[in-house]
């Protein structure tokens, strides 16, 4: 990995340590230039004259998400965030009173005040997988948990927070192996280390154009597998995702895009292929590989200063560090790191409210470095920390 | 309406005659300015950042919808289109089997859709408002079509094709009479002439950012009346529509945010607001003053041309003009006007099939002038359709 040139195409590291990667990344210069461009151009010659001209690489964006999953582009929907792509995928699944909702204790606010709504619409009930002793879904458990009432397991990869990798394979082969849908929240985890649907076992995925994929604000991406997606009527259309044929009929399109709308924010959809691209370029191993490399570093280096306590969990932590300093607010210790040129963010009780709760954790700092971070960064974030 | 400065604002229309303002209006350089230096700005100083120290300005685009609109800031979200807005509303709406949703002959494929999805899923049943003798809605056949089985009345205000301006007041006053709720497309309205919830008595109004507002693709808006919105629980939710207060338990926003998701396009919304308020202080009287002037060149200099069918509808037209020619296909009328200079559309029946197949339309051509344009550039227009 050629750091220099990354740090070249990412100018504002030279005025920042920049480790809020969970929250927004930074866009490399290229993802910049992309979205530009396109709003240039369609100042130029109109919004759709500029769609139709780069038709090509509108389209690219698909290829560019099939092969960043290992899946194929026609079970790609481009949308407008992680988490109208989550709710395409839930919202479209079909419950009825009793049926179970199988989830972990990390899940994601946004995410559990949906099952909640459905619980209370349907009649299903939301039961939550217990974790193992390191933090991470006890996979044992959930097998044991399995009965013909589950209709889908629904799960969080990367928690926002906790520094947790759940075992997102294993609680595929649970799901493979009894049939039940499995929907993968893998926000925090597209970017950061290999992405393969196939491998993984999910037959949803649901991820962010803005974390570490390093793309635009408001873009995110569905993956659904084919045989699935077949059978689900988008809980919401529109004559794209369902063409209107005759007068008392329209038609689903047959690919994911009956997950998508007709219109578009294209600069910001091509910013997203040019930071896949980017990211496929680098290679994702390699980028897990430094990710893990620097997250150790500072989880390792945290640990060892008196008065911290690193709150991560899980045998396989993420490049989220979440941490707590004896005496001080969490908002304080983000404060003092801004001073110091350093940004990083806290994170909520209410963000993954069934651990905090659990665990009875006050608000934490979370650091999130990235491939484009350097051990230097790392020290002085420890050094302002100390 | 200084028009000197407008074009000086809007370069390319030194460079082509830009009629497709009913497709995507050409964007003011303040509106590419306004999502480039957001671009930037995220760059900078990440995406968190940068809407944290914008959070002025976003928030202020809630109050630009609110003046264009006549409503209140707390009855306004921001989405990513017109369709998702008018989505959020529509699946909101609870229908029982017989419950009869009235609309009108132009509505909008996207709408019509959707309907027939809820129709199947709970038993309502469509029933269309029928056209009186000038093609725009019939409000005393509407009037007699009312009994307590109407649940919605849901139309398009200004169709896609067709220059029909439909008589919303007329509707609205027809809808508050009856306490039924009123949901009106406004997509093609907004930034063509002066829109006023209170004058309409809509319950609901969803539009877009990029036609004739002139701001960037992939925004709009909702507005839902203050009374009704408190009582519709949106057809999807996370933590920012309805927050995570305790473990059983969400509490859904007080205010229309309750439509919005948490992840959002600030660049875009930001766009929008600068477009809003660019419209504004034109003036929205003087803008659809000028619209229907250059709009009225077109349609009588068409409708002097033999051979040319100006396929319009309604006791006063809007600024999208439809025609056909005879001998030739729209996509040939469009073609040799690109040729010329002139950007205008074609608009296929399956966009407003009712009213297209009620009229046995052929594919129509599209010209849709704004403000910006010149006398001169409709005369150019005709002198190739001759």
């Amino acid at each position: 990995m050629d750091i220099g040139r990354i740090r070249a195409d990412t100018p504002a590291v030279a005025r920042r340590a920049y480790m809020h990667n969970a929250g927004a990344a930074l866009m490399p210069v290229p993802v910049v230039d992309a979205v530009k461009q396109h709003i240039d151009l369609e100042a130029e010659i109109g919004g759709y004259a500029a769609a139709t001209q780069e038709l090509e690489r509108c389209e690219a964006v698909y290829d560019s998400v099939a092969r960043l999953l290992n899946a194929h582009r026609d079970e790609i929907a481009l949308v407008e965030n992680a988490t109208v792509a989550w709710q395409m995928a839930f919202y479209s699944l079909q419950f009825g009173p009793g049926d179970r909702i199988l989830t972990a204790e990390a899940e994601y606010a946004a995410n559990y005040v949906a099952f909640l709504q459905v619980a209370r619409r349907t009649g299903a009930v939301i039961d939550v997988i217990p974790s193992d002793a390191t933090g991470q879904i006890d996979v044992a458990a959930l097998e044991r948990m399995i009965d013909d009432r589950v209709k889908l397991i629904g799960i969080t990869w990367v928690p926002t927070n906790g520094g947790l990798t759940n075992p997102a394979a294993a609680v595929g082969r649970v799901a493979r192996a009894h049939g039940i849908p499995y929907l993968l929240d893998a926000c925090q985890a597209v970017g950061q280390m290999p992405v393969d649907v196939q491998a993984i076992g999910c037959d949803m995925l649901s991820a962010t154009g803005r974390k570490f994929l390093r793309g635009p604000r408001g873009t995110g991406f569905l993956y659904v597998r084919q045989g699935l997606l077949e059978k689900l009527e988008p809980p919401m259309i529109d004559h794209y995702a369902a063409p209107w044929v005759a007068r008392d009929r329209y038609e689903l399109r047959a690919d994911a895009r009956r997950f998508e709308n007709w219109e578009n924010n294209y600069a910001a959809r091509l910013g997203m292929g040019v930071a896949i691209d980017y990211a496929l370029a680098i290679g994702l191993e390699a980028i897990e590989a430094r990710c893990h490399l620097l997250s150790g570093r500072l989880r390792d280096g945290l640990a060892a200063i008196p008065g911290v306590i690193v709150r991560d969990l899980g045998q396989n932590p993420s490049a989220i560090v979440s941490f707590t300093v004896e005496g001080r607010e969490a908002g304080d210790v983000v404060a003092a790191a801004q001073q110091a040129g350093i940004v990083i963010g806290a994170s909520q009780a209410s963000s993954t409210r069934i651990d905090a709760e659990r665990r009875g954790l006050p608000p934490v700092v979370r650091a999130s470095p990235h491939y484009y971070n350097t051990e230097d960064e790392i020290d002085r974030l420890l050094a302002v920390v100390r």
